[in-house]
């Protein structure tokens, strides 16, 4: 039996192996909490991984609060409380980009009504124009757009948002979940005022996140789980050591590879793309004119289903998915396509490939073979049952 | 050097071997929201866990929703909004004991006025006179009482609490993080409508937690974190999936071994407290006259400071703890031992000393070997200074 390809990498990436070693030599210690020796080994462990992930963002220690996840992060720092310095007035508005993820689209804490979206370009990208006409009718808004999007990859205006939200006293959040570890991710450079991040898209395991601030005038006195002290009063709760170790040991490779494997993956992405558009040369590239994440490929062939073609691409050896894995199984056509005008016929066709850093050259062949297999035999059976493929 | 002897269980258990390699499996499992074949087998180990922790408290596994830990569970569970069947209105009123954890002491979403305490009597047991009368001047309650103490380890009335919180519509939370695995905790035969876990207690890791409920009458419309739809809409977030299956790991040798280990673990606490008595003729083991779990012994020698002793044995290589080791290594004054009425300066001195399955009586006798030496110097130089002891 030949190997199974793995490109879903945005849904999760396989731990890095830097990551399991630290898991594993973590998960004997105990609660970092506790005062005696076998305690502060513990403490340590948590405090070197909070040094890692801080350096990943270029951001201090002191600005790293632990979470279960980028899920429990967006909810954390999306709270009307947010304060930055002195202005403690609550935020009466969220502006998020119509293309944010589940965890960041339920607006956490903040009341449906104080909700507002910022669509889209035809690419994919957040709307500066809309985003400054948004932050004039609602001034001291929190901003929410994401660094990276998780279905077409396409890398945002950070810095541009950020300066905006800032003219008007707002602040700005960034979920850099899927941009974390692919591309750049400095917070002080994007200029975000907080940055979220989980650790299993960057080869940590799952089960562990951070919220990341700009600095210690940025404070959150509505803590979403409240209890024991843990995470300076900000996430209370049993540090989950081992994961957080390991979360770090993977933070701490992805600064160190990032840039050779950023080039690496896109070579392998555009000879991916290249073969898409030669077995099916109706193929649409999802934000193809924009810049996106180098291992991401969002396309769609009009007429083919994509739970058809990913039902066959499993069957093939191939696991890829229709867009995020977050929906649960449900397969609901993408709010991130919708949001960028595609029609419903081709949203329903979309097929997301993400590649990561054990991706071969010859894994990218296979898949194209696959999907040459595939697609021929379901634009087939689609010219034969016409009203099937609808 | 001789090993040292860890003592502080109720903080924190060691991995069981059994959890350890359900973890190491599971790390390379993909996401369980993805419709592949790498997705699939990880929603199978998912739900495998959920089967294994719902056998532990005799629930349905649909009834198991996974948290990060008991912190998160117990906020969860803590909400005004809690449906049983077809009663829909919110409770207006939390009645909790005056010895819970650090996280239900919080209240949860509940605001802080509608939180309401129950008083425990002098050996550490909740009211259930006091319980009665609030539960009749605010009914439809929801009350929380745990079911055994973290500090001293007693073990509360919950049937009895149950009856007198369902006799006026009112919902129970028991939070058995520290009993589960110590004691029998069916879910039914105690009566309660939800139970929240730790897996860390048990010998699983830490950053895992479940929720239970009685039943699928009842109804959370109100999750904590929100986005996918994972753990039926209950809880966001993508699993943590080699946690998760580690915590069932961990649930599945608790429940084998339970019945025989809390046996042995009875015998070792006795002639530790035997020791204590002969060493520390003037120690006070709070909670004695009332049942305890059996690895649990709260104990004061009057004019010892905990802090001092605790540092004392530390050196002497015995990891113990001073009570709740979520207050992140502030040392205040147990919440638990005021509620019982011991005097602050007893209170002070209050040791916890907690034992699990690789505890052997070897150990036990090293501990009250180190004790015997610390107490005698703390005990001299407290003679020699004395307004230092206060």
């Amino acid at each position: 039996m030949t190997e199974r390809i793995y490109f879903d990498w945005n849904a999760t990436a396989p731990l890095r192996n830097e990551a399991r070693a630290a898991l594993e030599d973590a998960l004997a210690l105990a609660n970092p909490s506790s005062v005696h020796a076998e305690g502060r080994a513990a403490r340590y462990a948590v405090e070197r991984a909070r040094e890692e992930v801080a350096a990943l963002v270029g951001a201090k220690p002191a600005d790293v609060f632990f979470t279960s996840g980028g899920t429990e992060a967006n909810m954390l720092a999306l709270s009307p409380a947010i304060e930055i310095s002195d202005d403690k007035r609550p935020r009466g508005r969220l502006l998020m980009s119509a293309i944010e993820h589940a965890s960041v689209r339920t607006g956490g804490r903040f009341p449906r009504e104080a909700v507002a979206e910022i669509p889209v370009d035809a690419d994919g990208r957040a709307s500066l124009a809309a985003l400054k006409a948004a932050v004039a009718a609602s001034p001291r808004p929190l901003v929410t757009i994401m660094l990276a999007n998780n279905e077409t990859g396409v890398v945002q205006p950070i810095a541009e948002a950020a300066a905006i939200a800032h003219a008007a006293g707002g602040l700005l959040l960034v979920d850099a979940a899927q941009a974390a570890g692919r591309i750049a991710c400095d917070i002080g450079t994007l200029g975000a005022d907080i940055l979220t991040l989980s650790a299993h898209k960057i080869g940590g395991p799952k089960g562990v996140g951070a919220m990341v601030r700009a600095g210690e005038a940025i404070h959150f006195p509505d803590p979403l789980i409240r209890g024991g002290g843990q995470e300076r009063g900000m996430r209370a709760g049993t540090e989950n050591v081992a994961g957080i170790a390991a979360f770090g040991a993977a933070a701490a490779v992805a600064r160190r590879e990032r840039a050779a494997e950023a080039a690496r993956m896109l070579a392998l992405r555009d000879e991916l793309e290249e073969g898409l558009r030669a077995v099916s040369p109706k193929v649409v590239i999802f934000g193809a004119a924009a810049e996106r994440l180098p291992n991401t490929t969002l396309f769609a062939v009009e007429g083919t289903k994509a739970e058809t073609a990913i039902i066959a691409l499993d069957l093939e050896g191939v696991a890829v998915s229709s867009g995020s894995a977050c929906s649960s199984g449900k397969v609901q056509p993408s709010h991130v396509l919708a949001a960028m005008g595609i029609s419903p016929a081709l949203v329903r066709g979309a097929v997301r490939v993400s590649l990561g850093w054990t991706t071969t050259k010859a894994a990218v062949g296979r898949f194209l073979d696959a999907w040459r297999k595939v697609s021929g035999a379901l634009s087939r059976s689609s010219k034969e049952r016409p009203g099937m493929a609808a």
